[in-house]
């Protein structure tokens, strides 16, 4: 089919019949479908039943250093969950905390220690300072911006290349303004875009200049190793990076294995500094004696080494690639020829991040919805929720059977021709 | 024998004489003994362990509600969990949010959220106002103390009476300044001094009238269910006396089932009235997606029902009871007949609260530790870690062995007879 921009008033109003009433037959299934988030499916959740096995009432559950893990203590996590999420993050397990079943939770913590008593020991409280900025590359992760709005933290957005965020931008603003105190990275298989930080952009990240002493890189690795496919994308250490410029105190990097094992009955991780890490530790003994030592050690016993994670990664990827491909082949084969929409195409990571034609996107969330599919809301991914262009979609795939999730991809596309057909017919009346 | 205070300097100076000796034979045992903290011991440890099978790779892990607790969400607690800590708080389902591994890790949080955005919506961010005071009924428990000199929160000792705090001076402080913004309880088994609040002072607090809309009462039932003795000590339910003076919204309430079933591996819970809940939860889901749900669910399966657990903590309390008693018993023989000391008889909890004569807790501590004892560090029990009268020893007689507990016990006594002789001869010079 020719592009919707080539076709005739009337040429689109034939078209709009058409969907409409291949729309009103979906309407009709009664669909009851939920793309919403990133979660993980039933598929996967079942890879790591064995790893329930691996504490049990018969278990020895002291840990390499002799803890009982049963018992109190160890604020920054048990030596082997440290190694294992040390060596799956590169660096080294006296740089890591583990924590509880959340890597958001610890970065809304530290977040909140700053507003409280300021970063790391650097500067005021962000309370107590005029203003707090934090740059926002967009589309992004909608819970990061929703804590920056808990703590009345302005967001700036920054545009997204191929290759990561726009660099001369964070460059100029960080450098030149010293309320600028963070920015949210989602460096490999960002969330929702799916691209993946170049070598390029993770130096320019590693040398930042900042004018704020108490600004720090947000480095949420979430996807780290959730590679669809062989070889694995390789995202260059920021770390090491900024060590090299003798700037590792800018960097808070974090994970978790919600993805890997359980979302909720995983652990998470915070690797920075030794700086920063003694004075996290000793405000965090503050707010808990410590974390759950049984998960810690639970993952620990089961997920033995790096190569066995990642082994168990492909087993993910092998359930997953199949939902992305299908969503992605409906788009190509629906959308890519009327020019109505773009997306990338992504090699990992949870989403598929679509953008319609200017103006669309609401609707087709609502079209969706109102057909029995539920989509993250349109604007999630930006700041306040306000898509200045009202045009990007996430999409995740993970969530339905590959069987709900053929319906659903077409449903999409049908609704995202029949936002642009519209669109297209008003602005030629 | 007689009272020191009886004794002439030369008796006191041969007693010394005596106690040094005996003192220096304990030293030379190379004792590594540990009586810090209110830790459980490994006897205990052990009854939790069925629970450790009530989930594995073969279980079903639907909650009540259809949620998969494997996968992402439900931020205040699957319903089985709720049920299960409501009916053990006496409150309902809908007035509780089950949280993570810790009850302290909830305080914190809930006075973090004080700071930057106020107390439940009740006025300012107490980082905004001038200034933020909490009363501190002393002897009372360190961790509490450390959360407000984190925040910079200044403390007022309370005195406790042998039914509670000295609600006259309580009532005072609460209804007259706009500035004290909360107490900390520990009502039953009041950390370290043992006592249970009594009707009347619970009552009292039920009723108190604060000045500040901000006002919350910390009541943190932490041995709720920890009973030594039966039949069980009651506590009235301060949440339903609040509710008939109309001021439910006064209250927050803590619990865990860190010492029913495990240290850092149990479910902590607030209860509160439904308008803090609510509020508490929309803040609270800018930090989590949610807590560990499969931890909730294996403590709801395992833990059927208010019966069970209570059943469950008369085990528990067969294992401590002996090793309170044995301490107590040594006390009462060795110190008691020298008028040198005072201590109460907690009937559950963790703890005994020895209160040496005035100006010898640190020496003691100091000559336990010399003699490879660890007590909890004198003057911890009170805010800042300053004990007016250098009196409060913390003792927490659960974790060692029985075996172990005899020979700390005794050196104990030994160490606080030492002080006492030490003392009244400096007196007499």
């Amino acid at each position: 089919m020719a592009s919707y921009q080539s076709l005739t008033k009337e040429e689109l109003l034939q078209e709009r019949e058409k969907l409409l009433a291949e729309y009103e037959s979906y309407k009709s299934k009664g669909l009851k479908l939920d793309m919403s988030r990133g979660k993980p499916g039933a598929e996967q959740l079942n890879l790591s039943l064995p790893m329930l096995d691996a504490l049990n009432s018969v278990s020895d559950f002291t840990a390499e250093d002799g803890t009982d893990c049963r018992n109190y203590g160890v604020v920054d996590g048990i030596p082997e969950a440290k190694r294992l999420m040390a060596s799956l993050m590169g660096v080294q397990p006296d740089e890591v905390i583990v924590g509880g079943n959340s890597s958001m939770n610890m970065m809304y913590d530290a977040i909140a220690r700053a507003m409280t008593h300021g970063m790391c020991g650097a500067g005021k409280p962000w309370m107590k300072q005029n203003k707090v900025k934090f740059l926002c590359p967009v589309p992004g992760y909608d819970r990061h911006f929703a804590v920056c709005e808990h703590f009345g933290i302005e967001m700036i957005n920054i545009s997204m290349n191929a290759d990561g965020p726009d660099m001369d931008v964070v460059e100029k603003m960080v450098n030149g303004d010293e309320a600028v105190k963070g920015i949210w990275c989602v460096p490999k298989f960002s969330n929702p875009s799916g691209i993946t930080y170049s070598d390029e952009v993770v130096r320019r990240f590693a040398n930042l200049s900042p004018k704020a002493p108490d600004f720090r890189i947000f480095w949420d690795n979430a996807y780290f190793i959730h590679d669809l496919y062989e070889p694995r994308v390789e995202l260059l250490n920021l770390f090491s990076e900024a060590k090299k410029a003798g700037k590792e105190d800018m960097v808070l990097m974090f994970s978790s294995t919600s993805k890997v094992s359980y979302p909720g009955a995983g652990i998470a991780a915070l690797a920075a500094s030794r700086r920063n890490i003694e004075i996290i530790k000793k405000q965090m003994s503050v707010q808990t004696i410590g974390y759950d030592k049984m998960s810690q050690l639970r993952h620990a016993r089961y997920f033995k080494s790096v190569d066995f994670v990642h082994e168990h990664m492909k087993k993910h990827a092998e359930i997953l690639r199949p939902k992305f491909e299908l969503v992605l082949s409906e788009m190509e084969k629906e959308l890519a020829p009327l020019g109505i929409a773009e997306w990338e195409k992504p090699l990992g990571g949870y989403f598929i991040s679509l953008n319609t034609m200017n103006g669309c996107a609401k609707q087709v969330v609502a079209l969706c919805r109102e057909a029995g599919v539920v989509l993250t809301p349109a604007g999630s991914a930006y700041p306040y929720k306000q898509d200045p262009n009202d045009s990007n979609i996430r999409i995740a795939p993970s969530f339905p059977p590959i069987g709900e999730l053929a319906v659903t991809a077409k449903l999409l596309c049908l609704c995202v021709k029949l936002a642009a057909a519209e669109k297209l017919i008003k602005q030629k009346m």
